[in-house]
């Protein structure tokens, strides 16, 4: 099955945020953003496997800035690493000021989905291939998730997360 | 005022055809489609001009492809000319064959927006300078189709349509 | 096939302008004015074809008016003229004073809808018989708008586009 | 106060089912009816008053035949009697064959607004003067269901329900 | 077929009131919350049954109290009373102060459904052993209220409705 | 500030899932489940705070169950531990056999959310006491999950993750 870089699966979802979608505060509703992010990686987990594809997990979400109503919203999702089935997509959020133009990061995310087949069983998905600095960074990090994951579910012990356990030697 | 190109302002919006978007051939519905290039073009006419832009005509939109339940579709939207206060933008829509990755132009569409201050007043807009080949056509034929426009409207008469004129002799 | 008046497929749909459907001004979206439109538009066609249908294109629109939040907004869509397989509806929208009961015209627009059969091919519609003064005068221009559309999309040159070289002469 | 006819309040909301609409039976869900039906009364009665209305109650609503996806469904409302601030409006329910363009009742309702002014205090509306046979059918009517209302709410005693009171001897 | 209580269908539906659901008054749509009452009253109805189950018919709503954008609001809906295959449901709609934390009532409503099976005919359901105090209540004028249904509806005479009658006498 | 119980937060959100919330294999979108979880979440942290609350992270979902089209799904939340201004909310999210009446785990989250003024600005929330011998689990656990959260945004060293680190030794 043919490698592919991050870069093959990129996704960008630019889109308004729509009075329909705001809190008591006029900013942009977390679970909004939530749903968005989801599509958004989902296309992008789409793109590297060519499979149908489905959400495994969630595995952090931080939402640093509030995103008022009337903003340019950009989701940029990138395939950052594989295993077997399962592919990890990392998430940049930008908002985008009306009148300078600036750009600035509203939060990332990091969502975990499974390719499957016609009948819903996994089934394998090409490898990725880091080329620049943050996706090699990334890259390396979604093993430590990947072990901190299984960990919190009980499905490995403390002492067979080998890049973890490194953290705290 | 500064001068921009089209790829300044260009806008890409990835998204899926949703179930509650379809006709009943299982297709995006034609109107949902112009929703969603209206959002992109938006954008693509603010980040133009920096104002508040408001959708002032849709000046042709062919669909030429149905788009099936499911599908990835990718609008893009970049200015293709300003006129004063308006900026018309044109769209390409593509969609992608999720096992074989190919992208098919799915329709084309012009839209002309005016960009105006908080009280509703049009306001000027920085001019269009075109790169690529394209991007020439396509502001080159913009003239003729604002020509058009004040014609139909009954704005101009036949003789004023220059370029227009042009054509038929 | 039995020949069909405007008002044969007549269609209203009058309904509320909701605040998800407002932009940052408290206006309607274009976008969503538009999806309203190709709904109307699509059940006048089906009314005159007794087919299913699908838009094929969206010739012109001009939004001339905004349309505040609250508004009561009358979208008024009849066949204007038919070509074979395909439809021209001319849409007129109406906004209505609470207080006065007044209403102003907010917009026109003119969609093209083709008549499919459960596989999706094209196929015959009756013909228009245009009755009062404004449905004949729809119905000469859109012989016109035809001939505009198929030279846009370079399927005719311009010296077979009769009824539209007569203007420049 | 203008005394006004049933006609002029007189409101047609034609419009598809959409899918995300439909229940399990793949037919129009009664709560999307339900609001729908609430947004064409609530205009029949700010027609009537030309004042801001809210739901006051619904009377009764019978779902008497399913409304299958893709239909086109046609809602008419109209005030059928008025009392001091709140207006009982009636509506019908149509959905129409695609193939024979036949329509069928598919139900019927009773709405009841108030007329409010900007601070929410209910303020008094036109009385109603019915000019069919079907509307002098439901104008007397409305008073029975009105006394019935009121005798359900414990607001007044059966030997007050005149009107009610005669069904029954 | 087993005999249930009303506390074994008895279901919770507790949101939030989101700005797209507000009218002019920044209150929730009374249609709005008709079609939230239709989804609760439904998974009632389908607790007590195990079927497939449609609206029938709404019997009655008061809306006695404005319910502002971003309140919580609780729909809770239990079966009071079954008649061969329909279910009477009773629904009771709270509004929770923000920073009290007290509940008010904001109104009432009765719903009847009917179980079908999966071509659409009806199919009988469990009966109905009221607990409490409020649940015989309503158990009680469940009876009253299904003889006036049929009264208005033209299907049994006044004489027969024998507990509407006994009021009156 | 009086402290409070989990119990006393606990909010239950019963509703169906929608045509149009679905994907390809008809079964509800991740992200709809998400938005979902986020508006229940926030009512349970506001009434644990009884302020305004904005979501500040998510810290971990899994999707271990597909949740199909027509389910009824009952998302129960409860704020597990307050820190400061801060609370998590812990999410149990079931689905409902509509034939056996059977409760089966679909997936579990955690939110958190922060409680502010009017201005956005973060305000103190009452401490939780946990009853339950889940509550007192989950209560315990969040401490290790603050700790890891604020190690992986590199805001304290692995030798401060007291909690954790005795995970590994």
């Amino acid at each position: 099955m043919q490698v592919k870089t991050p870069e093959q699966s990129r996704t960008i979802m630019t889109d308004l945020v729509l009075p329909s979608e705001t809190n008591p505060l006029n900013n942009l509703f977390g679970g909004e953003l939530l749903a968005r992010m989801d599509r958004a990686a989902s296309i992008a987990a789409r793109r590297h496997s060519r499979r149908i594809v489905v959400t495994a997990s969630v595995n952090h979400v931080a939402f640093n800035r509030a995103v008022p109503l009337g903003s340019v919203v950009t989701v940029e999702a990138k395939v950052s690493r594989a295993f077997k089935t399962s592919m990890e997509v990392f998430l940049d959020v930008w908002i985008e000021d009306r009148e300078s133009g600036d750009r600035a990061k509203a939060n990332e995310a990091i969502y975990t989905f499974v390719a499957v087949d016609e009948t819903g069983r996994p089934i394998p998905v090409p490898e990725v291939q880091p080329e620049t600095k943050l996706e090699k960074e990334r890259f390396d990090a979604a093993l430590r998730r990947k072990q901190l994951s299984l960990l919190l579910a009980g499905k490995i012990k403390p002492s067979q997360a080998s890049e973890l356990k490194a953290l705290f030697d």
